[in-house]
């Protein structure tokens, strides 16, 4: 059994990770690390082709070159999304080598991988660290995996990289277009995607570099979103993505009227708050409410003649349509989620690539995320101390990765507009199931119901003295919501078994899941 | 005295630099590196301001913050070239702060830092490790540094960061634009210059990073040549540069009948050697017969409608012209030499930013230098074995620096194109003073009296039989010369003091430079 040690929120987390010792969360800007980076080997010119072709016939080749052996760790990315046709052949290719015991670490796992429980069940691969969405979730909940899932932030992902907590034999890097020298882009080619951000620390830092493309083009590939410098083969595959499960042409708003109440809540609250000012900035995901949210906020940007300095993608066509119309300087994009945002970082100087270095990192010398005025995100839970859940329902069971959520909590004003309850389950809770984001870190809820300022938050109370924005207390919220639903959600059936670790942006244990029964 | 051992090379090198122990040049790609990549401290964002504003009032006060102290090491780049005010102030402040014996390590150093004489005689600066241009270079060449000089090409500056074989204790990025977070770029502000390419190295190594600027922009500052994350902190000059002397407005061809014809041969000899071919590549220097020979060869290109994959600058109005023309689909910059190249690397996408990583490593997975076809380069001297000298003059004055010279001889084709004399004095010789580039690696040989092939490259001689270009032995080049000049040039007087040491691409030492008398 796993032993159990109590950390700084309150929260019983694992002594131990699949082997070695882990941190318990410590509280907010309190761990502080020690030592130096991760160093990959030094490589010489003298071991790779002069003309700079580094092609291999095909994906076994490369892994068997690139030394695969068993119990090495895998590294993928999720800017294919669910249109990603990579990942499950690199295991299919390494199930055929007859290696076993893996260690997969994708930026994010989606639905489109649920053949690789196949190999999971198989032992080819030992367990998952990474977000798993869908059917790979699901499966860990159960406690089916083997290794304990640890779950970490995009900024996560590449503080346990960089500080070398995360160590990558391998990392395997879908490409949209690529030369024989392995300089890749996402914003162009058949499966374009956007930007490669993900990929930049495993580029960096992995001791093998496969780059994977479906569109090879000459020496140079230009940009060079991964630089072939650090690149070690280059595979090309007749297709590395379902273009129609990649990005969506088009992202819709939400419909409902619920939805489109608290979008507009939280855009007002912005704008009573004094967060919608010349030169101010945002992030907001691509979800319909948020969506919604971003053009409330255009509204009223365009009525004021207000000008954004720069604003936060994941983009979509809704912030594109801003860049291009002078109600922002840059888009700064972590993640593109439409045909819009594809050509525009491809066109648009001011639309402009980051990477969870840039953004996300905790362990560098700053980030973006503490840079912006308002962070608006979403939340399967969300408790009277304003803690909050996002990857576990109520029901106990892991369906959701972390993505930059964690990370983006940094931010000056961070708003979770979340509907007060979701299928007759309430959202406002007593008690996250799963901590992600400490109460402390979070400012303001906006439910159709009425908007909860965090206390701590009274410099914000201050600004809305008078208003008529829908100010409530969020313990009065959760009883409203329980009198419409019945009651709290039923306490979550759980074993002993913890199956999943929760990283904290500073590579800490802020929480753990546990094995769901029945 | 220092020990003294012969490499593979047949100089003799010393087996010590500066306390450190060396390793002799063992031949061509002979060399190969141990461990891993230096590895920079872990940071956190705790500790950096949550509003992203990394200003300091002043250097001196930036400098004490970084932690200045006695024996430390500084790193600062020549972007601004000769209209640089930033490295002079930089020892001011510390020779004000009291600090002695820092180790200045400089992309390079050019006349206008002939100020910083002063601190070295005075104690403040220990020695130089860099190329030194001009007085800095004789200073040293007359023994009078306390160190020993250590020169290194481009990619070798970057290797030895990056292999730690160079560690800096701060570094110091003259930046024509940045915002408080300490993301710079060259390529616009009252000083631009184009790239900061020379002080990337620094910005990812360093333990602690000031970014210096006269042009401070809101974040973001896009494009971010230099990122934010790595950067500790920000200082706001009034001019960081004399804008006429960083780039000059116009770079101008030779109007010398003797280099021009030079110039032709060279573009003859590619034109008729098969390089000038649709898709080729190739890179030119920014001097006056360097410009000619680029002009010849976009005649030839013009004519039978070839059009090059990507030319590497320099960058002068010359290559975009021929960028803008279609003569190229893309320029690959490594410093930029006119307005021009300034304005098109702002506003062309086609125009890249490289860096001495991505060109010129050579402990990376492959660099860019191999991949060019034709490369045209300068030297002080040539000798009847190929062997090249570009940092000492026949009287063994060290006036220049490495530049990317080195790293360039990688190139599928190396051609320097050399008068046969200067000031009556041969050019080439029977050995050359100073061995910076090995016979084995020069290809052609381009003077006013004719062209000498390489007779290691056999396959180049093939292609040129019964060609009408005045193909000569190079032992009967330099005997035409020595009877027109009445002579080899008179030995230089040395004395056995070594003064500086130059290094491989690969970290190895590949000759010494001794002390000139009188």
């Amino acid at each position: 059994m796993t032993k159990l040690v109590e950390n700084a929120a309150g929260r019983l987390v694992p002594a131990e990770i699949n082997g070695h010792p882990a941190v318990p969360f410590q509280g907010v800007g309190r761990y502080r690390p020690q030592g130096r980076k991760a160093a990959p080997p030094i490589r010489s010119c003298a071991d790779y082709p002069a003309d700079g072709d580094k092609t291999a016939p095909d994906l076994k080749t490369a892994l068997q070159r690139a030394g695969l052996r068993d119990g090495m760790t895998i590294g993928s990315h999720h800017h294919l999304r669910n249109g990603d046709l990579v990942a499950n052949q690199v295991f299919k290719a390494a199930a055929e080598l007859g290696v076993r015991d893996l260690r997969w670490v994708p930026s994010a796992a989606f639905p489109c991988h649920a053949p690789l429980l196949e190999l999971l069940e198989s032992g080819v691969i030992h367990h998952i660290e990474g977000s798993m969405n869908g059917p790979l979730g699901d499966y860990c909940s159960q406690g089916r995996m083997r290794g304990m899932g640890v779950l970490r932030s995009h900024g996560g992902r590449w503080q346990a990289i960089q500080d070398g907590e995360l160590h990558l034999d391998i990392a395997v890097i879908a490409a949209p277009t690529a030369d024989p020298f392995g300089n890749a882009t996402g914003d162009r080619g058949p499966t374009a995607c956007g930007l490669l951000g993900f990929a930049l620390a495993d580029s960096l830092y992995a001791d093998h570099v496969i780059v994977v493309t479906d569109n090879l083009v000459p020496f140079p590939c230009i940009p060079w979103q991964i630089q072939g410098n650090n690149v070690d083969q280059v595979v090309v595959l007749d297709r590395i993505g379902d273009a129609s499960k990649i990005v969506s042409g088009t992202t819709e708003i939400t419909k409902s009227p619920d939805r489109l109440l608290i979008a507009e809540l939280t855009a007002r609250f912005c704008d009573e708050a004094g967060i919608v000012r010349d030169g101010f900035s945002f992030q907001a995901g691509a979800g319909g409410t948020a969506l919604s949210f971003a053009l409330f906020l255009r509204d009223i940007m365009r009525e004021r003649g207000i000008k954004a300095r720069f604003v936060r993608g994941g983009s979509t066509q809704y912030l594109v349509d801003m860049l291009e119309e002078g109600l922002t300087d840059y888009i700064l994009d972590g993640q593109t989620f439409d045909l819009a945002g594809v050509r525009s970082m491809r066109e648009n100087p001011g639309h402009v690539n980051t990477s969870p270095f840039t953004s996300y990192n905790w362990h560098g010398k700053g980030n973006f995320a503490s840079l912006l005025d308002a962070v608006v995100l979403g939340a399967t839970e969300v408790d009277v101390d304003f803690n909050a859940n996002v990857v576990t329902h109520s029901d106990g069971r892991l369906l959701h990765g972390i993505g930059g959520w964690m990370n983006c909590l940094a931010g000056r004003c961070t708003i979770l507009p979340v509907p007060s309850f979701r299928d007759r389950i309430p959202v406002l809770v007593d008690r996250v199931t799963t901590l992600c984001g400490p109460g402390e870190l979070i400012d303001v809820v906006v439910t159709e119901r009425g908007i909860a300022v965090n206390p701590l938050r009274q410099d914000l109370l201050g600004k809305l003295r008078g208003s008529s924005l829908p100010l409530r207390d969020i313990r009065d919220l959760k009883a409203e919501v329980e009198e419409i639903v019945g009651g709290p959600p039923a306490p979550p059936e759980l074993g002993e078994k913890v199956v999943a670790a929760i990283k904290w942006v500073d590579g800490t244990v802020i929480d753990a899941v546990r094995e769901v029964k029945g």
